[in-house]
């Protein structure tokens, strides 16, 4: 599979193919919020979509691509969480065996979603455990079909089908052809890799960022750099959803190729930015979900005058932890 | 002014009137809900709405209605909190000055947000003082123009756009004319009747309900015996949006006519609804705008089969009442 693999003719056809599975999800502005940035700020809120995250809109074009023999024999997954609830789901809708691996120490939220939808969950120790070799155990063993989390073409082109709603909604909704600039999280950059495909299929000018948690910026520095960095395997983020040690190989030429810049936020910037998005937009949105968010309120991009498209990516988050950061958190 | 000034006809006015500050809500479907209930729920999310309610819908309206004249003069408005956060802000929007009446109790984020919008503030006591004594000396003293929470047809016909947006979304986004049934929460009952105009004018089916907190029941006891009843004056709820102690002199006689029916809520329900809302739907409700969700999820109505239209009315909760809630909770 070659990095061309994914174009917006792709992205296009996983929007037909998906149409009767996915949500699409609302494109919400606030006042508050564009009062305080002097721009115009529109917010793709998959934390509303099937699973509470972007991540249903690839694991159901993956699936959809499977042939009769395949979805008998089963799909796998490998996941920090939101990867596994979605293809656990898009599993079951189509009837298909699956196994989805998972740390031990992921949100009970997520784990009990995947338990919920009747997927088989494996967990493993992210301290002691290879979960790529646990992985390919159980392939070998079991004859599954790996759904990638974001190296795969297929669900790099679903990622990509929120990125195309977004656009209509603001033209249909605002009248407003298209934004300055969008800001999308990155982890592998499955999502990055869609959203700035479609993006970058609509207008040559918009500006594209990704956003990673300050320890985790393997894709900024990559961007920067021009080959695929790493990050330091001791690093620690409350963002469980943005943790991967290197850019992925399909994603890295994508970005790099559409001109995308990274931009870095700390954890107490997303915890700002969720405690802002509970109290100002009435959203709840994990760590992960709140990075692009977190991004703007604290001008790392000028939203000046202009559009700027972000993704709210996800609300998966134990309403204990929730609840914690609440409390432990001066509200601005 | 009388009943006969809230029609479609208004509406349909208010919402061309109020276009270029009223937000446009998603109408938000959501799986594991409909799953649960065997039948399509679609949740019109005021939480969404500019100061996070519907209320700001009759405010803009009623404030747009004003000569110059009175614009100079100001306006006065007493509120449980919502309604005097709508009128700060439409009042903010338009240049003129305004006096809110608030209980000292109320959520601290609504007061807050009232005076950030540049509101003077009266503070009283809900137990000792005597909220229309205080708004009627305020008039006298200062000559300004009262918007009343309820008993007016321009805030009526403000809330009632709701409603029109839903249906329009209902049959432009899911192909359904129109909903079985509709769930909206009570108060002095303007929300109700704007929505119930507007859903009457669509179809003579839908069956209508209004959902009350118990202990403040009022409408559905009137709605049952044809009269304006009473709460008793003791009565408590954890409801702060919902509690007035009899029906509008002009709401009632509307659902009266229109054949809505009253269902009720117990605190216990409406903080389980607020829980899901959160974990599952990841939206944040204040309780009384979790009422509507909490009669679904407590089979007041039977959703099975069927498409049920619901309110969530509004999320502004204070962020520790919140964390208490959370933290006090089993989740479901």
């Amino acid at each position: 599979v070659t990095p061309s693999a994914v174009n917006i003719s792709s992205i296009v056809a996983a929007r037909a193919r998906g149409r009767d599975y996915v949500v699409k999800t609302p494109l919400l502005t606030n006042h508050v919020l564009d009062d305080a940035l002097g721009g115009r700020v529109f917010i793709k809120a998959e934390s509303l979509q099937r699973t509470g995250s972007f991540k249903f809109r690839g694991a159901i074009n993956r699936l959809l691509q499977l042939s009769q023999n395949d979805r008998r024999r089963g799909v796998v997954a490998f996941s920090s969480g939101n990867h596994a609830l979605a293809v656990a789901e898009a599993a079951r809708l189509l009837d298909v065996p699956a196994v989805v691996i998972m740390p031990k120490d992921a949100p009970a939220i997520k784990i009990s979603g995947a338990r919920s939808r009747k997927a088989e969950v494996v967990l493993y120790d992210r301290m002691l455990e290879d979960r790529e070799a646990i992985t390919n155990d159980i392939i070998t063993r079991r004859g599954l079909i790996l759904v990638p989390p974001y190296d795969d073409p297929f669900v790099i082109a679903g990622q990509g089908v929120g990125a195309l709603e977004a656009l209509e909604q603001l033209s249909g909704d605002f009248g407003i052809a298209q934004p300055d600039q969008a800001i999308i999280c990155c982890s592998g950059g499955g999502l990055a890799s869609g959203w700035s495909t479609s993006l970058r299929a609509s207008t040559a000018s918009v500006k594209i960022f990704t956003v990673e948690p300050a320890g985790f910026d393997d894709m900024a520095r990559s961007l920067e750099s021009g080959r695929r960095e790493t990050n330091n395997a001791q690093a620690q983020s409350i963002c469980d959803a943005l943790q991967v040690q290197t850019p992925g190989t399909l994603t890295f030429p994508i970005l790099s190729a559409l001109g995308v810049k990274g931009l870095v936020v700390t954890d107490a910037e997303v915890l700002d930015a969720m405690s802002f998005a509970l109290s100002a937009l009435k959203l709840v949105l994990e760590p992960s979900g709140a990075a692009p968010l977190a991004a703007m309120l604290n001008r790392k991009v000028d939203a000046r005058g202009g559009s700027t498209l972000i993704i709210a990516s996800g609300g998966n988050i134990d309403p204990s932890t929730l609840a914690n950061n609440l409390s432990a958190r001066v509200f601005k």
